[in-house]
Formats: structure tokens, sequence, C-alpha cells
């Protein structure tokens, strides 16, 4: 890969291609990037790694400003990746970036994250992919995350990424840059919801659920991605598609599955 | 956990609530587990581990021969785990099991697989968790996947699973058990889609897209879950939801991310 000329880069995101948090990204990113941006219509949170084979996908452009920002795609992030790499571009993007996504995706809820799944949509193509997020649904601060994309993709671009990780960012939301402790390389925790279920009726008195939740938050190691931000770091945590439990694999065979 | 009881079973799926493969999974553990039904009210496939939180969850009853099956939701694979376990059970169950799904979860696919995250949901939760899917959408034998997951859960009962880990089993298609070579504890390999997107026309003349995808498999080890499977062996690949890629920390510290 060459430094001299700016990277390709694919900017996606699940909150949809009106959320200000994709305009920020692109924003910090116009100048050191040739940007193609391709999300979806809308808000598309908790989609996790969803795709969508049983509808069609309806696509429109999306102008910011009079100024053609972007592709809107009526489909999941991860519809947006695929469709981005296999209709727009001739040769694959250098990055897949995804975000900056409103509220933290940190410990078991990475999981659930339709930005999380767009970075690792692109890692499953073997493009080097960043998602990240910051840790607050209001009043967010892009700066910080904004500056310090910035600075990564050059880094990434030069020396790649391992095939199939992908690096899962989250940004403290702080007022000021200045308060941000420092950058670490984290390790996925545990945090995750709990879920509550409100019970209601509608108006022919059948009854229906809500699903909602509060975070779970666990003492852990400062390494884990969730104390780093909660302590004012941007943490960096690489994440893997091959969810093989090697470690496991002889407890796993001392169950005798494989025996009648 | 005590062997002198059933096990409390919650099974799902994502093909719905009324696919002959979560019937097939109910009639193969109904007089070894106590079981509860909570599935999608319909087809919820590659919805990776998507949750619904911005609209509701309508909940029915489902009924197979005049006789209560169980809880219809019209909601995700994940949704289902989730609602059961909150408003279902009073203490969680002792295992749940997602299945028996049309079309294997091999490779990368795991990623979308809403049986998987089924399974997935439940070993957040702490719960022992399987999914099972055999390798075909049509004229399927559910009989080998039923006679093997019928042996596994008093085992798995016992001795439980790693916390986080779960059981990702593909069992082969075959006319006659006796064409099943064996069991194998596996890795998940590299196996994915590869993407097709249809372009066509709506009735007003625009352009929309239908995405469909040709199985790209690779010549791996036969201790992969695709190669498995392709050898008629039973495939039983241990997942852990802690996605953080350890091996790679190193080379992603090297990469300089943390300094300005």
């Amino acid at each position: 890969m060459s430094t001299n000329k700016k990277p390709n880069i694919l900017l996606v995101n699940d909150d949809g291609i009106a959320a200000p948090g994709l305009l920020a990204l692109y924003n910090s990113l116009k100048d050191v990037a040739d940007i193609t941006i391709v999300a979806p219509d809308g808000e598309q949170s908790a989609t996790g790694h969803s795709i969508t084979l049983d509808s069609m996908l309806s696509v429109s452009e999306h102008y910011y400003n009079d100024k053609f920002f972007g592709i809107a795609l009526k489909g999941t992030p991860a519809d947006c990746v695929k469709f981005a790499i296999s209709e727009i571009y001739k040769k694959p993007p250098d990055m897949v970036i995804s975000g900056i996504n409103l509220g933290s995706n940190t410990g078991y809820n990475v999981h659930y994250s339709g930005t999380v799944s767009a970075g690792a949509e692109g890692a499953l193509m073997g493009i080097p992919s960043v998602a990240i997020s910051i840790t607050t649904y209001v009043d967010a601060n892009f700066k910080p995350a904004g500056q310090f994309i910035k600075s990564a993709i050059n880094k990434i671009y030069s020396k790649g990424l391992p095939l199939g990780t992908m690096l899962n960012v989250n940004v403290p939301n702080v007022k000021n840059s200045s308060e941000i402790k420092g950058i670490k390389i984290t390790e996925q925790g545990q945090t995750r919801w709990k879920e509550i279920f409100y019970k209601r009726k509608d108006p022919k008195n059948r009854t229906y659920y809500w699903m909602t939740g509060e975070k779970m938050i666990f003492k852990e190691s400062d390494l884990k991605d969730e104390s780093a931000v909660n302590d004012n770091y941007i943490s960096i945590t690489p994440i893997q598609l091959d969810m093989t439990d090697y470690k496991n694999i002889e407890t796993i065979k001392n169950l005798n599955l494989t025996k009648k």
C-alpha cells in the first residue's frame, strides 16, 4: 500500500445517512481521504449484523446543503457495505469506517451493534475497517472522535490490519478535547443491557410489549473497553471475526458429545 | 446441576414458529425435557443478532394440531430469548436450543445467522446454549439432527458449558442416518457468501436492487465446520462471545494509534 495518495474510504453508519455523527465523520476526513458514503436511509440501531435477503433494497441520492452527500439505502448497515463494494467501487476501498455512532458499543453490546457490524462486514471482505462510537445519545461533541480518526487513518492505511480483524473504537463524550486522558488498546468487557419489558394494551385490548433496558456495568480491569471510556480514555478494541473458542476446545471435547 | 430431573429447555428459531425444523426439534426433545417455545411469528433468517427497540413486540399463542405449541413473537430470534427469560421463566431455563435451521451456518455466515444469535443471546445470559442447523433448504431429513440433540442435552445439562461459550452445530442432510460418518469438534472456517445484486426497475421506473449470493467454499482443513459437514460429519463449533482479538493485540499496539 502506498501512503502517497489519499486512501479511498467508504463511510457508513447505523444512525442513518442524515445523522450528525456521519456528517462529523465526513468533515473530519474529507481533506485527507477520497470518500464515498452509503448509509441506511433511516435509523438502524441494534440491527446487529442483519442483512436483507427477503425484500428489495431501494436506493436514493442524499443531498446535504444542495450538494450530493451519498447513497441512502433502505437496508441495514451490513447491506450498505455489501452494496457499496459490489455496485459502486470498481476495486474495494482502502478502508471502511462506520460511525460516528451515538451511544457506546462496549462489552457484549458489540453483538447488537449495527455500527460494529458494518465494520465487521468490511473486515469480512478483507478491508481494514473501524467502527467508532461516542458515549452519549445527546449533546454530542464529535470533535475528539473526529481528531482521533483523522490521525488514525494514515497509520492504518500504511500498515493495514490483520486479516479478519477490525477496530472497535469508543470515545468519551467530553466538552473539551483536553479532558480526554489518552488512548488505550482494550479488551471487550462484559457490559450488557438488562432488559425491561413494558406490558401494554393496544386499542383492541390485546397485550403487546415494548422492550427497553438499562446498562449493566461491571467492575472490570481498566483494560476493558467500558472501564477505559468511563475513565475518559479513547478505547480501541481489536475485534476478530473468527468466533471459535479455541481456549475451550478441550473442555468441549471432554463433554463426549462426539460419542453416541 | 442435577441430572435427576428433566432439564427446562427454551426452544427458539429464526425460520418462524410454524417451521418444520422447530417441530422436529420439539418432537425429538419432548420426552426428555420440559419445553417452552418462543419463536418469531414469521421468517427471520439473516437477522443476525438484531433486537427490536424502536417498535412494539406483539405476541400471540401458536397452536399445533389444536394444542398450545408456543408463543409467537413479532420480533427477532434474540428478542424471543430476551422475552422468554424476562417474561415467561421465573428462573432462567437450563438450556436454550435454537433451530433446527434450514441452511447451514458455517464460516463467516455465523455472523448473519438469526439461529446462532438466539443461541448467543442465551449464552450472554449465562445459559448453556446450542444452535443447530441442517445443510439444506429443501427435502430436509431432521432425524439425525434430532437424534444428536437428544443425546447431547444430558451431557450438556450435567457438565454445563464454559461461561460465554455456545455450541454451533451443523448437521449434513442425508437420507439415512447411517450416512453420517461421525461427529467432530470443529473450528469456524472462512466460508461466506459472495453477493450478487439484481438491478431492477419498479413500476415508476425507479431503480431498486435485490441481493442474493452464492456460497464461497474454500479448501480448508477438515477440522473446519464447512469441511466437516461436506464430509458428512456433524460439526460442533464452540463459539465465544468475547470477540477480542487477543492474538493480535501487540500488532495493534504497534500501529501507534495511541500516540498523537
